[in-house]
Order: structure tokens, then sequence, then C-alpha cells
């Protein structure tokens, strides 16, 4: 009988996994992303984990790595072609994909949600995540798509990240800006290269306002004028004051005719932005006219957000609005999405200690076993505990009862009962306090802060 | 701006992917399969997809098709060997490779659940499942593991099926046999090749008795005698007085001496599930000696399921004993495990027509938008309504009332809220009876029936 490890494993690099009591972290996460999700009408989709090649390098996105599936025992001489799989390195493609192959069968605007791991592969050295999970909203219209969703969708995301402040999560600001705006903007002072522009701004954080300029004068030829409109512009941060602020930039840079006019639809789009989330929750969503967003496809709002006090983490949630998120050519549906980085902020709650799980099991109550011929005694008030929704567990040896409290304590099972013999009372124990009490199962029942394992900010109290 | 589909896509075949209203069944499905799982002390591990290829061929299993992943964008120059990766085509593997590389932090005897996608290379034409959800649950010792173990798997699972009549699905029957038994039958008859007559034998339901025979003759060189006894041994069926029946079967056929011995080792554990099971939950358990399971790791109780007028869907959920899960070389981890097929399970409810979703969508209440200039008052009820845990949405567009009902009705949304006008109070309408009520948004309560949507048996009244 041979074994399926000969040496002690080793992680892989990139692909982060869980021990049990991080698990139960993960697994409230998920729980109260979705139901927040779910509260506002979005409807769970999940895809399969691959699709054709053909689909995932449609945007030309190669700098999404894509790992690609081979059949170990692929038949020699089968055509390739049309069965190339790669795993999705995105939930937005594989949506797309869904949105389209289903039409018929959805009604729009249809509105889904979807939490899967995502696959990029990137070089073990990077230290980046190579799987990780997404948490996705998206809102897709059939041919056309009120602007209001723009406004939702960065709300709903911000209330789901701001309900995981019940297992330690710091206050998050969703940072917006405007693709239409920037578009204008660009374009109006001389730099017809907007996708150009956009990639070296979003370049901001990692090599500073000098590397910027630099990137903008060798990759697009702009002057010092040009360069300082850029850098104006992303340096603008705040309130619905903002919008004054980059009406002045566009006159004292020279923003007239057509770009004008267009400048003054993305601002108001933008204004609408900020004052309805400003009243529907105050104080989360900030304009910050440094997000560029580096993909291509998005044309209205878009989002980033921050963990307040881990800046430096990166934008944790991420966004906007694509006028056309699929089409089959006689049909368009235009979208507004975006995605929480789940594996991003749960590795960031545990490595810096954020939050704690109140024990590594479901189990509330451990019944001991007394001797192995009493053993379906024990198993016996274990059917009748969960009966009533208490989950337990049954002592795996008839060891002697400090073993199997000791059992129950190491997994951070707070109760362990104690089947009565002969017609006695059983007892249960509170292996916190030592405080012991007689007890029916058919009546008796932990405090509710017990019943299920709880993850809760971890307290910091000396 | 680009699309992400040039033409209608066309369904991969073995990649299932549901709708809305099945995905609200599946979520179900693996809610009440969860909690159950949890009721038992099981926690719950998510494993990466990808292991090394090492790990997934260690054990020769040529016939699960192994995907195996290549980055797009691999370093020409870059070594394979450790960083040969392939898609896990079962949980056993990755959760082996988990206890290894985990045990310090693990507390033993572990029982974990997990539930995830597998994938298998399968030829596409076989119309076989490539990428599935398999709901395993195993029990692994440090060293040694309790025989009662062997009991307790088999009826968590039955029950977490069990409890899936809540949706419509037919009772289940776990077939159960024990690999220390055939093995001391087999040898006992002069047929030591234990492997090849239970690869034989497990071929029974698809080719016969006849062809069963035949392959024991060409491949095992096995005579007239040595047939009938396996054939008469796979015949047998039943409760604990199957154990009786193999007994004299192997007597009849001359099993004695070390091997007559093992035999009644084997019968004991049988016997002792048997009884147990019939105990604990009566009718559910069957002893069905024609079990064979065609992997080699077995080394205890086998068990197999059907479901009850599905029988011919095959087993939905199997497993076993096995004294080595995985082993390190010094440190041995014996385990018990089962797997529940969940995309199997789905697919025969849904092509069978045996359950029904009440609604598409989360949603229980629609806010009407009377016009666009009052959208905040909607968007404010539906706050509202949220802040109490009912799932609401807010009408796309303020198009005519009748629309804005068929919007809702086309979803099986059950409500419709209108706000009032000027100070007029606020109405909810019950869409499916027409009824039309007086409503405060910080009071009014859906039917608990209508809250969620639910998934339950397809009703066949006339």
């Amino acid at each position: 009988m041979e074994g399926s490890g000969h040496g002690p494993s080793h992680p892989l690099s990139g692909f982060p996994e869980w021990l049990p009591a991080q698990r139960i972290v993960e697994k409230r996460a998920i729980e109260i992303i979705s139901r927040t999700f779910e509260l506002h009408g979005f409807a769970s989709v999940a895809t399969r984990a691959v699709e054709p090649l053909r689909e995932l390098l449609r945007k030309g996105e190669t700098s999404k790595e894509v790992y690609v599936l081979q059949r170990l025992h692929a038949d020699p001489g089968a055509a390739a072609g049309d069965d190339d799989l790669g795993l999705h390195f995105d939930l937005t493609v594989p949506f797309a994909r869904y949105v389209l192959e289903h039409a018929g069968h959805l009604t729009f605007p249809f509105k889904r949600y979807q939490v899967q791991p995502v696959w990029r592969g990137e070089r073990p050295q990077d230290g980046r995540f190579r799987e990780f999970y997404q948490a996705d909203i998206d809102i897709v219209g059939d041919g056309e798509l009120p602007a209001h969703y723009e406004v939702d969708v960065p709300l709903v995301a911000a209330e789901a990240l701001t309900a995981l402040a019940e297992i330690g999560l710091p206050p998050v600001r969703v940072l917006v800006n405007n693709r239409v705006v920037a578009d204008a903007y660009y374009r109006g002072i001389g730099l017809p290269d907007v996708p150009g522009v956009l990639q070296a701004v979003d370049k901001l954080a990692k090599i500073g306002p000098d590397g910027v300029g630099a990137l903008l004068r060798s990759e697009l030829g702009a002057d010092d004028d040009q360069v300082a409109a850029c850098l104006a512009l992303a340096d603008l941060s705040g309130g619905v004051e903002v919008v004054e602020q980059v009406r002045a930039l566009a006159a004292r840079y020279g923003v007239t005719g057509p770009e004008a006019v267009d400048l003054e639809v993305g601002l108001a789009s933008l204004t609408a932005l900020l004052v309805q989330a400003e009243t529907r929750a105050p104080g989360v969503v900030v304009a910050d006219l440094s997000i560029a967003r580096g993909l291509d496809y998005y044309t209205g709002a878009v989002y980033e957000t921050v963990l307040v006090g881990h800046e430096k983490l990166g934008s944790i949630c991420s966004g906007g609005r694509y006028d056309s998120l699929a089409t089959d050519g006689s049909r368009t549906f235009p979208g507004v999405g975006i995605s929480i980085g789940l594996s991003r902020v749960l590795s960031r709650l545990f490595s810096a200690g954020l939050v704690t799980a109140s024990r590594s099991v479901p189990t509330a109550v451990l019944v001991a076993v007394t001797d192995e011929d009493s053993r379906a005694a024990s198993d016996a008030v274990a059917t009748r505990l969960r009966a009533r929704g208490i989950p337990c567990d049954v002592a795996p040896a008839a060891a002697k009862f400090g073993k199997q409290i000791r059992f129950a304590d190491r997994r951070g099972i707070p109760f362990v009962w104690f089947p009565g013999a002969d017609g006695e009372a059983d007892a249960v124990k509170d292996i916190r306090s030592g405080e012991q009490v007689e007890a029916d199962a058919d009546v008796w029942t932990p405090p509710e802060a017990d019943l299920w394992p709880r993850a809760v900010p971890t307290t910091t109290d000396a």
C-alpha cells in the first residue's frame, strides 16, 4: 500500500491555502459579502474555470499570463483549435461569455455576483498570487444601461467591505474617476493617445510624478505644458469640489471646442456619482483624478478602493463602466462592475493579525465516551443535540476524561458532555470556566455566541 | 471598443453551467450538505486547484486523465521539473498532500469536509463531465484510526443526502462491502491477484455475470469453480444475514487456514457496520458483496450509494477506508472518507425536473420608481427594507407601473412597492394575488416563505 507522499511537502509559491481556523474566517467573509450582494438583488452565478483561449486572448491581455490546459493523454493526432482551453484570469471574461451564451434565458438588466478563484501564470519569483479568489458584481443591460447603476455598484461593494468590520477589516475608501473626463481632458490638451496617457498615469504610485513626466515625454512626445497639465489633473482629489477644479485646469491648459463639451458630459456624470454617493453613504466615496485603470475597455466611471491605514496594499476592489461588456455583432451588452480581491483582503487580515477565529472546528460540544461498550449512548446524545442544530462530535476513544477534555481544549471546543451512567443525569462542562451542570440533551442549549465558531476582530487589550 | 464575443457562443461539452434559478438550487444543496457535515464536527478545508504532477500521478492513476498546465508566456529557458502542475482530478489527493504539508498545525483525528470542483481530461465525445463539483468528508488519524469511524462516514453522507429531500432528491441507499472480506475470500479460493479480481467484478453492472466470468478466465486463469465462487459472492446483498451467507460460500468453496481467519476479521468489521448502521439509520445501509471499487488503496469498508429509482445513474457517493491516506516515511495517516458527486446529483435533479426554484433572483421586493426625479425616494425605501434583511431591488427605469410590474413578474419577484407621493402612505402589492396594502418600510415584512428564494420539490399535481 503506497502513501501519497514520500517526504514533507513544500508550499507552492503563489497558491495560498488556509488552515481550518483561517478557513472559518474565509467562509464568514464570503457569507457576509454574498448576503450584501443578495440584499441588493444580485443573483449568484458560477462559471466553469476554463474558457477557449481565443476568448481569453481576445483583448490582447498579454500581461495577464494565462495558464493553458493540455490533456496528459491527448490523442496525438487530435486537432487543436477549438479545444484549446485556458484557466480564466478574471471573472469578467467568463461572465461576458456567459451572458452571450445564455442571453435567451436571462432577463436584463441582469445583476449577478460571482465568488470564484482565478488563475494567473505569474512568474513564481514575483511572490504574487497565482490562484486567488475574487468576488465580483456586474450589472449588464441589453443595448442600454441606465447611468444610475454607476452609483449603485461602488456603494454596494463598499457596503460589503464595510460589513467585514465584523471580522476585523479596517474602513475602506472608494476612489472614483471618469473616463469621459480623462479622455476629453487629454485630447483637449493635445495628447490624442489617451490609452497611452492612462498607462503612464497608472504608474504614478510606482514611479512618482517625475517618472510619469518622463514617460509622457518619451512615449507620447508630451511637452512641458502637457506634462504639467497631466500631473495637475492627477493631483486632484476630494469631494464634489474637484469638479470645479477640473474645469479650472481645463481652462488654464486650453481645453476648448468639442473636447470642452465632452468634458462637461463627463463632469456631469462624476458630479452625479459624488453627490448621490455622499447622500447614501457619507464619506465613503472620494474623487481621485489619478485613478486611470490600465484596461482600455472602461468608458465611464472607474473605481479603486483602498483600506484605510493599509494604502500601500494597493486597490482591494476595482472596476468601472464599459459600454460593451459583450457583443455578438447584432446585440451589444453594456455593463458596470467591480471586483473585490478577496484573497488579498484575507491575506492582509491574517498577516496583520486583525482577525481571530473562536475555534478551529465547527463543534460546540464534545460528547465524552465512558467506555467503548457505551459508545452507542454517546452517539445517541450527539444525535439528540444535532437534531436541535447543535454541532457536536463524539470522542475518538474512551480515554481518561482528562485526555478527552484536552482533545476538546486543543480544538477550542467549549463544552464537554458526560453521559450519566445507570440512570444518572448527564452533565455538561464549560471547560473554559470549569463550571459543570446537569443537562438533558433534548433541552440544553449552548449560549448563542458559542453555538458556531465566530470570526472576530483580534482584541488588543493587554 | 471591442466586445468579448464575435458570434453566439456554444456550450463547451463536459463543462456544465447553471442558469441563475438552477444556481439557487446548487447553492442550497451545498448549504444543506455543509451544514450536515458541520453538525458532525467536520471542519471546512479548501485546497488549491493545482498539484505537482508527481503527486497527481503517484498512484499510477493513468485512467484519470489529468489536465496539465502551461504558462502561455513561460520563459523559454525555464526548467520544468518542480514547476510541472496539473489540475486535481479528485479531492483526496490534494487533501492527503494538505495533511502532510500542514500536519504540524492540525489536530488528529482530523475531520474535514471539502466542496470544490475537480477536473478530468476526458475525451469530449464521451459526453462525460470534465469539470464537476464533489463534496467530500474524510477522517484521518495520525498512526491509527478507530474502526468506529467506518460506521460514521457513510451515515453522515446518507444524512446529508437524505436532507436533500428538501430540494426533491429521492431517498438513497448506501451499499457497503469490506475489502478484508473480499481479499480473504479471493485468496482463499485460489485467486491471489485480488486487484485483478476486483477490477473484473467492478464491471459486473456493465458486462454482466457472463462477461465477468470470461474476464476472470482470460485475465486471471480462473476455473469454473472459481468463477462460480466469485459470482456467488457478488450475488449476495441484504442485511446482516449476508454475513452467514458469506461464511457458507467460503465453506462451500474451500476457504480455510489463514484466509478463513482473515475472512472472520473482515466479517466482524462488516457485521459491526451493518448492526450499528441499522440502529442509527434503519434501512439506509445495505450489504452488497459486488461492490468492488476499482481503486487499489482501500483496505477496509468500501461504499457506494444509489438513488432509489435512479439506480442506472450509478453511484452518487463512494468511498472507503485506506490504511495509508498519506505518509512522509516516518508517519502514516490512515483515513476513511466518502465523496458525494454533487454535479451528478444536481444534473439528475434538473434533467428529471424534480426541483423548482421559487424565483431566479434573491429579490423579494421590487421598489417601483414613480419618476426619475424621485429615484432617491425609492432608493431610500430599499435601504430601509435591506436594513431589516429584506432583499430588494429598485426598478431600472421610471417606466409605466405596468411595465415595472412585468419586470418583477418575469423574475418571480413576489412584491412590488409603490412609494407614496406627497406624504401619502406607501403601498405594497403581492403581484401573484393582486392584493395591495398600505405599508411602512420600517415595519412591513414579507411572509417567511417569500423572504428568500427557495428550492422545492416539483409538485406533480394535475
